[in-house]
């Protein structure tokens, strides 16, 4: 046959899942509750009302197994090109010379380029019907905040990004992508906050976090009840909302007859590797193995510690169970930017605590050696973080190879690198 | 109904087309012939071979309707996103309040971001058939050149690209892509070839130029039996390859019973036009109406001159019976690098000169401003190229709406604008 019937596994638009679904329904033991940051009680749902509207925190706690998607978030999924495909990395099996089969859902296909719009929709649309004005936020890479301009466009709301200064620094286009969709940037530390001034004082030379955009973002938010703070990863709504994603792959790999044996994404703060993996660990349990590929700069799984931490590096969000590297950590300026963050979510952290999941981490230039692999293979530039997954897929299929063991490899492409060639221009030219 | 069902209109790629349309079949009129460029007789199908492989000329001279696509070539079809989806504007639709119905075939979609793979991988699987060891090529924002530069890599051939100098110094990211997929890549005029050496002596700050590449590009593969030159617009064999996008278009339209009253298409040398109206052409007739949208920097349909003139500066390519602004013309940088070229398509020209198709010429201002309202609402960045064929397709959604009256009109989305954000910047700063 050709092109053979696996080449790319499409799904219509009419068949967008109709519901999320909520891992937190399934979890081994209940989640530790997040404590308030003063006074270290279990927070209630009013103490998130500064920063979050009430459907959000609703989600946030709920334990419902499935959310219905609502139809203004359906209808603008296809504008993100979903469902998105999954494909077979034929050219790629062939390259590695490996009997494993080797899928990857492609994430990077929709025009923001990564998985991040499927939460960003989602929250813009929740605080656009409670009567929100703005969004404010954090962005490591700029895949988030391209996601949540863009989103906040489509509802009319105004929208605030703090981007991390070395990926503001490194990645000009990304706020240019950011000023086409209309959001205001800002380089973090910034002169916007009080808490990013004290930071700048004591700092000036910081490359900035993740956690410390993440605590300006939320002082902007709190200081106006008709502007609302949103997270790009690590809170349960957010793990919930990027479920369609492994719902999707679930789906395709029915209709091809494919059973996967490992399944793999790259995780920061979680989101792409829980939207991917929690479906399909319900579906196929311990059947399939969940591996979490992180960076070796920020490797919360392998090397932190479960332990409650803040959110973010100025002690102002919810304390959190998870594995973290400590909210003060600061990772060094890899151009996986959507990986540099101190916490796990913990939904994955959960998962990762049961044995449900493995984790392995890998350094910045053995991932770019895999990204150019595959580049050359299928033709697709991955985007720095998705790198990480791509070489635990490639690990795992010569493992394969060596074992002439015949499996099924899936992975999440979580997104394009075509705003992070900075990044490869500077592996090809020897210099990371 | 939601998503609406004509939302997005996809293909499997088992449906990728057989065969290419040949639009040299079904011409009022036969083509006037390529002169040689030396003898102006005539030319010779021996006369093509220092720069282009038997079956490629083959090609270039077929009057057979249909051309078989190869297996190979269609397998490859679906690293390309192949058969690409034809998408409904409806958010654009509802921005401009207009009656129409929009449609766009999203040629931005696949790994490379534009059309130009479509043509790319035809020609480096024939060379590659042939036995040639490497192509040469030029390329003007550097879609052509990211394109041939992985068609090569999936061919096993080597590939050397003449980038014109305003975009290799616009849009330095271009050249990480095609490095990234193993190209050698020269600013041009450059001191590899003679007649860059000789262009930069007597203006040494020239912008470059397509004319000035493709002579550097055939000077390099005449000199080499084992190197072949290939081009990504302007020749018959080109617009041949890139008939997939229309042969794939109307088989969308007859799926969801769509009939277009406009076809649209952006048009520099020729290439994404022909290949989007062409075979809308032999199926519609006069009943759809064909716009080419081209710069006024190079208006060669709008105010060039029909006559025979060179395919480059240097005057080393045959003669061609073309619209042209005269082969030593030197467009102004504009960002939309691919519409720089001075001459138009032969069978495009012959379109037009039959009233086929009808022209029109915008600037740079006003495209980015539709590619700006494009971008908002449909949530893609397109590249200015396309950003033609919107402002013409918004151009006639507003005049249905003066009119209130109902038509449908499909526009071919060419590439996406994501490594040409520079342009974007400029406008936002209002530096145009």
């Amino acid at each position: 046959m050709n092109p053979p019937k696996d080449a790319r596994i499409d799904m219509p638009a009419e068949s967008i899942p109709r519901k999320w679904y909520n891992f937190a329904a399934d979890l081994p033991e209940p989640l530790e509750p997040m404590l308030n940051p003063k006074t270290r009680e279990p927070i209630r749902k009013e103490d998130m009302e500064a920063l979050f509207c009430k459907e959000i925190i609703k989600q946030e706690f709920s334990l419902e197994r499935h959310v219905d998607i609502p139809a203004e978030v359906r209808d603008n999924y296809v504008t993100l090109c979903r469902p998105t495909p999954l494909q077979r990395a034929y050219h790629l099996e062939r390259e590695l010379g490996t009997p494993a089969k080797i899928f990857f859902k492609r994430e990077d296909i929709g025009p923001l380029g990564s998985h991040k719009g499927n939460s960003a929709l989602a929250q813009a649309y929740y605080n656009a019907k409670a009567g929100m004005e703005a969004l404010t936020t954090e962005t490591g890479a700029g895949q988030w905040g391209s996601a949540l301009a863009l989103a906040c466009k489509i509802f009319g709301l105004g929208c605030t990004v703090f981007m991390v200064r070395n990926s503001y620094e490194a990645k000009p286009y990304r706020k240019t992508v950011m000023g086409i969709y209309g959001a205001d940037v800002h380089s973090s530390p910034s002169k916007a906050t009080e808490y990013g001034k004290r930071v700048l004082a004591e700092n000036p030379d910081t490359n900035g976090s993740l956690g410390i955009a993440i605590s300006e973002a939320c002082e902007l938010a709190a200081g106006n009840p008709k502007v609302k703070y949103a997270l790009g990863s690590v809170l349960n709504h957010v793990m919930l909302h990027q479920t369609v994603i492994g719902l999707e792959t679930i789906e395709q790999m029915k209709a091809a007859d494919i059973v996967p044996d490992k399944a793999i994404a790259c995780v920061g703060g979680g989101s792409n590797f829980a939207g991917f993996c929690f479906p399909m660990m319900r579906e196929y349990g311990r059947d399939c193995q969940f591996i979490a590929a992180e960076s070796s700069a920020t490797p919360s799984l392998t090397k932190g510690e479960r332990r409650y931490d803040y959110g973010d590096t100025g002690c102002m969000t919810p304390m959190m169970m998870m594995y973290t590297m400590g909210h003060e950590f600061m990772p060094s300026g890899i151009h996986a930017g959507g990986l540099r963050y101190h916490g796990m979510s913990p939904l994955v952290s959960e998962a990762y605590r049961h044995g449900m999941c493995s984790a392995v981490a890998y350094d910045q230039t053995e991932t770019f050696e895999a990204g150019m692999m595959f580049a050359n293979a299928e033709g697709i530039i991955p985007a720095p973080e998705s790198c990480h997954a791509i070489k635990a897929a490639i690990d795992c299929a010569l493992a394969a190879k060596r074992e002439s063991r015949e499996e099924t490899i899936v992975f999440n492409l979580s997104g394009h690198g075509l705003i992070d060639l900075y990044g490869y221009q500077q592996y090809m030219d020897g210099k990371l």
